[in-house]
């Protein structure tokens, strides 16, 4: 088994995964032991930027609330200027890149400047959730389909976006799962929502906060009775439908 | 950061994720070097492999096509007769052990025999299919859903279930992407199927066999021109929406 270490004038965009340094991957961790620099979104764990190599350059690309603190461009500018110049580029981003990462742009601007890169697949926080549940996300019974969407735009910045997509039109599949990243602060209005697009009020809802992380809190309810307190610290993440039960 | 071994008598639970041994967690490194018995799954990959403890038996627990060669039931006993008598036992399970695992009943067994476990997700095929693609699986201008679906009971196994359900009701949201896990051997009959519960027939679709491994295979169609040739060896994964083609 080979793991080669990152490469000078290369860009790898890696998923970090739910949290737990534990679950990176291996590829990843080595990547984060010998890349040069170390591009992070806002939600990687310090647990996880310890494992960097001390020589590493460290920045933290947060976004907060949609509201950047540094632009999109600029992180673009700042892989490709590094790549160019010899750097070995570590892009890391929570969970895995190619869901709900907003890596279209930043895959398409390395494209265009010519900079070779890899994409490194993570463990997205549905499936940590799921282990922290000890619960089937699928099962032969109660949900052959499971289906990972985004409440982001939807419930979080309406304003920005004059025509909405609701997050779900017509009643779930009985034999689905349903998880919503980013539900967005108002839980209760995404609850009637979602009530309202044709989801039974009774179905179940577990709440996961931060899974895998020493700070992680799960609050259990149903849709009709989910209410915007006690769900835990964002991120938060929705697991809706009848698999989800306990057992 | 802790990464404790195996523990005797206890159960661990797995994904080895899609093949690509660099995509093991390093949670599921540590406990393929330190578990007493490892009980794999049929697509557990010879690399994969090759990384357990030397002194660790390896036992594989294969099923095909259906046909167990062992049954459902002699793994349960097989894990918890192992844990009893203070063995660590290692369950790995291809991709993540909580999608299409069939992990319900392993779970239940163990509860019920009060063993103590662990359950480690993995990277789900449909990640490291997308990672090879460099394609992101959601968007914010073409996707905002992805949706993980089997076509195994219905494809496969038409003659077990006297009323197998649809793998899709109606038209796929047109910000969706539908990964097909087990979608069988008559591919032609699967995208009549699809066409005919309302996905558009000039949908692209991407068949991908052993994403991440030497022997992967990529083969791009349509729906309507997606055919039962050429798609590569079992198991293949069916990626269908338009955030799938190629930038």
């Amino acid at each position: 088994m080979t793991n080669p270490p990152a490469q000078p004038g290369h860009v790898y965009l890696a998923g970090a995964g739910p949290g737990d340094p534990n679950l990176l991957t291996l590829r990843a961790h080595r990547l984060l032991q010998t890349a040069s620099l170390i591009l992070a979104d806002g939600l990687i764990s310090n647990d996880v930027l310890a494992l960097a190599n001390p020589a590493a350059r460290v920045l933290s690309v947060a976004k907060r609330c949609g509201q950047p603190r540094i632009a999109q461009a600029e992180i673009h500018t700042l892989m490709i200027d590094a790549a160019r110049s010899g750097q070995s580029v570590l892009r890391l981003k929570s969970g895995d890149p190619l869901v709900f990462g907003r890596a279209a742009e930043e895959i398409a601007a390395l494209r265009s400047a010519r900079i070779p890169f890899e994409i490194v697949p993570g463990i997205s926080a549905a499936f940590a959730a799921a282990a922290t549940l000890q619960t089937p996300l699928t099962d032969r019974t109660a949900a052959s389909k499971l289906i990972l969407a985004t409440a982001h735009h939807a419930a979080n910045k309406p304003t920005l976006d004059p025509h909405p997509q609701p997050i779900w039109q017509g009643p779930l599949p009985p034999d689905a799962t349903l998880v919503l990243y980013m539900p967005g602060r108002d839980l209760e209005v995404l609850a009637h929502d979602l009530i309202h697009s044709g989801i039974a009020p009774s179905t179940p809802v577990v709440a996961i906060s931060r899974a895998s992380t020493p700070l992680e809190h799960i609050h259990r309810s149903t849709l009709e009775h989910l209410c915007s307190g006690d769900v835990g610290p964002a991120p938060v993440l929705l697991l809706i439908g009848h698999a989800i039960q306990p057992a």
